[in-house]
């Protein structure tokens, strides 16, 4: 197998170890309190891993976006895509209800209705949760009473079943201990549905809820009966910093060369915003778009295109031309949608890897006039000004 | 032809009238002051419209990482890399100038060593330039005397051609009126490293020089003999807002759905991080990560990986659910970089798409341990756990 330090860079690499570790401890999280682990796979986006997943009991797979959710149908027959379906969309979900057990979050009629008449066309079946603003104010609807009327028009439309509510608290981050108030919080609220519910004659099956960042305080939101976390798999820098992970924990890195040192004071690494992104931190004090795995007090404070800065104030360790490193990045969901393919280390040796499978839109490509046949310009050619 | 419309979104189009129009003025403002034009196709990564941009006179291209190289040289055979060439970049464009007039950029003797090395290793021939630091402080050596020591350790590598200087005014941004004095002041940079190699027997025949914010100003900068815009192809809102093109002078924007109107005061679509980037404005005032196109006062306020926040408060336009927008992007060549394929319109009406070809890295999936057949995931499968 090849030495990790051969490969050209910058390179998504994954120590297969702490992966395993990191899906064996929500694996175990979830069955120890009987909340089924339906993880979102907006994160790793390979039927590879997902499989991993669905070995270690995990009751379904999440998806953002119908065409993660056609590739996962390759190795997983119970889908919930998060995501209103609205437009093309829903044509395209109707086709695959046919093949996999689907359900989609959605927060309007009008996403209900397309829902309904595209399932309606191909003959397929969607079971429906209605998506609730838990407080993050992104979507979901506002009040209970609207929750209940969306169950209401779900179940009253042919082709579609009302399953329960999902929710995301993407607005729970930061260090667990200032968690405890909105945790108990989205108790309550998932209290207070049931009851409205049950009140309408529309028993809850679910009750969906994220994420990364909440998940080893899930048991504490009274209610819920599933469970959507995406990050965990691989960890980020985020994650670690509002405690939910260890650094340790996280599995993937950019591995990256050090490029430029031409300026003094800082070093140039080849990973920039088109391999790591441009994400902040979320919820941490933290600054840069990401820090060394070495020595997280060296982060990156700036990026190109291509280039990322690394910033040397903060460490007594420099660089030189050439040297690797591995950036462990603010984000990861992000980074892996950059990648078309993930390499796999054990004992840092690469012993696998994986495309990216599920990233890009499954798009069609048309022909059209700028597909004509040019001449190949030449150094002689008369196309030259130079 | 299909109505744009009909596309799933989210999907980039393109107006070609407007890329049209981009592409010939620069062309043809290269041409009025005998400037060679030899554009940076990070932006589009496309061979087709590289040979657009070929056939109106670009004297050879520019490319960033090994395999955009690679894939431009299926339509243009004179090719400069402006990144140094360190590690396995170095043996792969070293390959790559057996076919092609190969140029690199690079800033150090590390970088000139490796490329010298693995160019006698396969019998190539590349001409370097050196990289000067002419004020972003990114890459680029810091004094003409380190650049005549660099040029000179060049000339005395076999395989190696001293072929001039190149640099990056990325620190020129803004508008157009707050930039001459640091356009004199390029023109003075490149008069000094230009005496300093004529002094040394190394004289220069090509000083290439960026970008698009500049581009209008290029012949400004003395002695400049070529230069490397990526952007203009397609323009975006950071252009306009710094008064290097018109807001109706954006070529490319990213078709959005509004798929959630929810939560009051904002619409949602289905753009986010993972199509638009989380690029901010760079060098302009305004706010958000992309604009509309038609109504520039409704930006995108915040992000998630597959939602956008539309920030309605400054307008009174009110979409409903399912309603279709077109968003500028603040960064357009991040936005291609995300997508897999780019539609092209005409009258509104799709008529060709094509390749982001040159996306991604060109990097090889091994088989291993994780590609081994497991079974297929079923809704009564003991895998369950819900």
């Amino acid at each position: 197998m090849t030495d990790f330090t051969e490969l050209e860079t910058p390179a998504l690499v994954v120590d297969l170890e702490t992966m395993d570790h990191n899906l064996d401890r929500a694996a175990d999280y979830a069955k120890s309190h009987a909340i089924a682990l339906r993880p979102h796979i907006k994160t790793h986006k390979s039927p590879l891993l997902a499989r991993e997943q669905l070995e270690r009991g995990a009751s379904g797979l999440t998806c953002a976006t119908p065409y993660e959710a056609e590739v996962m149908s390759e190795v997983c027959d119970d889908l919930l895509v998060m995501y209103p379906p609205l437009g093309p969309r829903a044509q395209r979900l109707a086709q695959l209800a046919k093949r996999v057990r689907l359900t989609v979050a959605l927060d309007s009629d009008v996403a209900a209705n397309e829902m309904w008449r595209a399932a309606v066309g191909v003959g397929s079946r969607v079971r429906v949760l209605v998506e609730i603003d838990a407080g993050m104010h992104r979507v979901g609807v506002q009040s209970t009473a609207d929750a209940v009327a969306l169950g209401r028009r779900v179940e009253s439309l042919p082709n579609l079943e009302f399953a329960g509510i999902a929710f995301y608290p993407g607005h729970v981050r930061g260090p667990v201990s200032e968690h405890a108030a909105q945790i108990a919080a989205l108790g309550m609220l998932v209290a207070d549905t049931r009851a409205a519910f049950e009140r309408a004659g529309l028993p809850m099956e679910t009750v969906s809820a994220g994420s990364t960042p909440t998940l080893w305080q899930t048991h504490q939101i009274d209610g819920v009966t599933e469970m959507r976390p995406g990050t965990y798999i691989f960890n980020d820098r985020t994650t670690a910093e509002i405690g939910a992970c260890a650094l340790d924990e996280c599995a993937l890195s950019v591995l990256a060369t050090v490029v430029s040192t031409a300026v003094p004071g800082q070093a140039v690494i080849d990973a920039g915003a088109k391999a790591l992104g441009r994400e902040p931190m979320r919820g941490g004090t933290g600054d840069g778009f990401g820090c060394l795995a070495s020595d997280p007090s060296v982060v990156v404070k700036s990026m190109s295109e291509e280039h990322g800065i690394l910033d040397l104030s903060r460490s007594s360790w420099r660089p030189r031309l050439g040297e690797r490193v591995r950036v462990l990045p603010n984000h990861v969901c992000i980074v892996v949608h950059l990648a078309d393919v993930v390499y796999g280390l054990r004992d840092e040796a690469v012993v696998t890897s994986w495309p990216v499978a599920a990233r890009g839109r499954g798009q069609p490509v048309l022909a059209g006039p700028l597909e004509r046949s040019l001449p190949r310009a030449t150094a002689d050619s008369s196309l030259r000004s130079e």
